[in-house]
């Protein structure tokens, strides 16, 4: 009986999904909220993009997890139980999707617990956590280790999980990568300014199976994070059914819950355990 | 006998043109006004990339939507006429292409019935509107309501037609996409800085087919927006011929004028009406 | 016996090579002479990359065009004349590469006349002028029409020649487009920023074969813009050869140098004749 | 027996790795110490993409060069080390990754000679230099002479080695260029804004494999440059492996490390001797 977080397979794909909506604009300037255009190519991601992307895993029969912001689960109050009751991971994606790397200790705590808050009322537990932007603080995986959660999945210090010895106590990580964001390869919005270039999906498939296919000759986890707002659109849809359809054909690759893998992760003694900690990179060398 | 927006075919698809000329530099500064090879690289498109579209269309049979801004039509006097002659749309594109999120309500207003003042004198009857750079604000859709027209084309709170409920009364939202720009594919000016990466018509053709695809699935609407000194060039004018025949040959597609599309939406029942209205956005959350 | 500028082509090439050298980044600011990796990247163009351009357009048997900034002219005294004694064009390209719209007219005048004189001072005899970052002045073409030149190449008014109508008297415009430059595909600096994303010569090959094959359809003028220091490099060059050797094989594709174009084109009575202008632009529409 | 520095081969290939780790990210400022993410997306290279680099290395058969900035070399102590053991080059890639372009001499010289305080220490044998953000001064080579160095690698006036008439005496130049660096294709970061589009490694494979061939043609040095935190992902080992597969492939193709190309170069009397010196450019021509 395997105890590899892995369980043999050649690669793990983690399928995420962030359902930013209007929080990725916003924190980038309440005076945004009066633009009308760009507010409606957000809202496209929870009301269109939502339901096409669950449609699609249902087809397939793949699980998921699904980063939400605290904000966008109070603003849209069923949307968090709609997923987790198609059988979906929902995971803490801070409340605003302000960076933490731009607040105040306590005011990354605050946002950090009423993020949590929410969820507490909405009776939606738990496991993980994301920063917003991937910009987390060196006090993110504290705070995430704190509050009881089992793993954070915004640092990219390797392409397989690795725990982290929080001051708190252990959590496993599981690293992203921007290569691994569909960010990169489609949003655009010219105010604020977000992306210079919209991909075709054939190259964006063709990016992630190339990943895949070094991925599994490593043995690492694909952590694939896709937004619905962008990948929800059909033709980008079907670019996303398609690399499911192929990951599933390789026949070596298995698909699982951050929270799973996680819960893998976290007893696999093969996995090495980093303490994070910022370079000692002194003024006389860096300034600024 | 069917009463479905999209009468029965698997996507609609309506071809729209927005002959911005000199108007979208010009709102950037009336300084470009100084820029020789700018102005002519803007004149391109009324003066040599619109007859070559015009022609395209006419070889294979197909009708389109033209957004013209009032400014534009009233410096080119006999332009909108030349359109509407050929059996196309002339739709309403702002009088100055400045953009509405730039403005006052009373500037908002007054930009709006400069232009259908151009265009009632030029006997043009309009039914639609389109908001400079896809910029609405929050006002926009209850001015078109207010004026009559019939259709706005600047959100994207979805993939299909939608009904909007604007203060004076229901409009039909023929929603956009940066992804179904071609701006954002081959735009280029270095100053004003425009654009970074000049693709190539393959890809573009490329990226087109594939969201056409991925719309026949979902039954959605495909609303191309292209640009006489953009999509004009010759290599470009020839990607899109190729997604013209591409999308007849499919069998399933639809071509329609906008106003059309727009008229069969408003009585369809099985399509959403929303009211857009800004998000909740406190000042607590989010700063500036 | 044919007058018509393309002599019944279907597309007429002029290949046409800007030898900047170090200028485009000494015009952004004198500090960058101090930064000696830029400079070797820009003197690698007149160095390396103009003797591979000469010995492919020796191999292929095509005549092409040089614009020479006066200052590269001036600072390498042997180059303009090796490249006229190898049979082809020399023409104009401003003296600094400082673009005109930033000048004066006092000094955009000094500038012309600087480079001219240079030229005049090596016995290269000049027919025609491209102005540096393709930012002419409403003035440029007159300067060109008034020194007796014959030909400008900076409008992009049509992919077509066509006569301007200069207050001196009329000269021909060879129009430029940002798509058929090599700089938006493979330029990249750092510092200045100049470029996004190096693009691959296999995306650029295909960008002009589709070009080329748009303007076969529209009989236009293919008026390619590449730099020494950029399609210079080894496997560019393999591009540039390999597009060359596409043209010929279409078997209706003609090359020339710039100063013939220009000299059919001056007298071929169906291209026509335009009177460049600012638009008339109120600062009540637009402020700035 | 040849005295050419290609030995006869089309094209030589130096595979260089530059393991900056932190470094390039702290020399936009010391406050980015505090972003956990980008930290470790930077700690990936020393801790994830090196080892899988130096694999690939040794499952090939083919020798490297790496160079290392001195803060990375002191930070983590046996790292230099371990690279020499596996038979690769060591070689001095400045002290902190700060360009020398925005240093006094004084602090050029300091950076400079602390690095190579740092090899000392660790008893790493340095017989050559690339400039940090490959922005060397004119400064620059006259260090490397000064300090017994047999070459530099920053400059890029040729695509074949060069011989630098530097004032201590005459040292090599093997040139690099930004097409054949992989942080122009894959490198992505936020803040501090770094690329603007991840491409597929697939690209970045065509585009390598277009640069060799074009450079077997015109017997050159193909001196890649690639960096453990982008080419150690997964995806794209792979397309380092299987461009180095492909030259091996080629039969023509001969791999070095750095110093032996610098040896055979500093005695072809084929090749030309360089003295680099900044272009006469007045400010009565250029401002600023």
């Amino acid at each position: 009986m395997t105890t590899h977080w892995h369980q043999d397979a050649a690669a793990v794909v983690t399928l995420t999904f962030d359902v930013d909506a209007e929080t990725p604009v916003l924190a980038q300037g309440r005076r945004y909220a009066g633009h009308a255009s760009t507010m409606s190519h957000q809202a496209y991601g929870p009301d269109v993009g939502l339901p096409r992307i669950l449609g699609i895993l249902d087809d397939l029969g793949v699980p998921a997890t699904f980063f939400v912001p605290g904000w966008v689960a109070e603003h849209r109050p069923g949307l968090a139980a709609s997923i987790a009751e198609r059988g979906h991971e929902v995971a803490h994606h801070s409340y605003s999707h302000r960076p933490a790397t731009s607040m105040t200790p306590a005011e990354e705590r605050a946002d950090f617990e009423r993020a949590l808050a929410v969820f507490a009322d909405q009776g939606i537990e738990i496991a993980g956590h994301r920063a917003a932007m991937w910009e987390a603080s060196w006090r993110t995986t504290d705070l995430v280790a704190e509050h009881g959660l089992r793993y954070d999945s915004s640092l990219m210090g390797d392409d397989r999980p690795y725990r982290i010895a929080a001051i708190p106590g252990d959590i496993v990580e599981l690293p992203v990568h921007w290569s691994l964001d569909d960010w990169e390869q489609y949003a655009f919005l010219p105010e604020p300014h977000v992306g210079s270039v919209i991909e075709s999906p054939a190259k964006v498939l063709e990016l992630w199976r190339a990943e895949l296919d070094g991925m599994r000759r490593y043995r690492c986890l694909f952590n694939l994070c896709a937004h619905p707002f962008l990948s929800g659109r059909p033709g980008r849809a079907e670019a996303l059914r398609r690399f499911i359809e192929y990951a599933l054909a390789c026949g070596d690759v298995r698909f699982a819950r951050c929270r799973e893998v996680a819960e893998a992760a976290a007893v696999d003694q093969d996995l090495p355990t980093r303490r994070p900690r910022p370079p000692d990179a002194g003024p006389d060398v860096y300034p600024g």
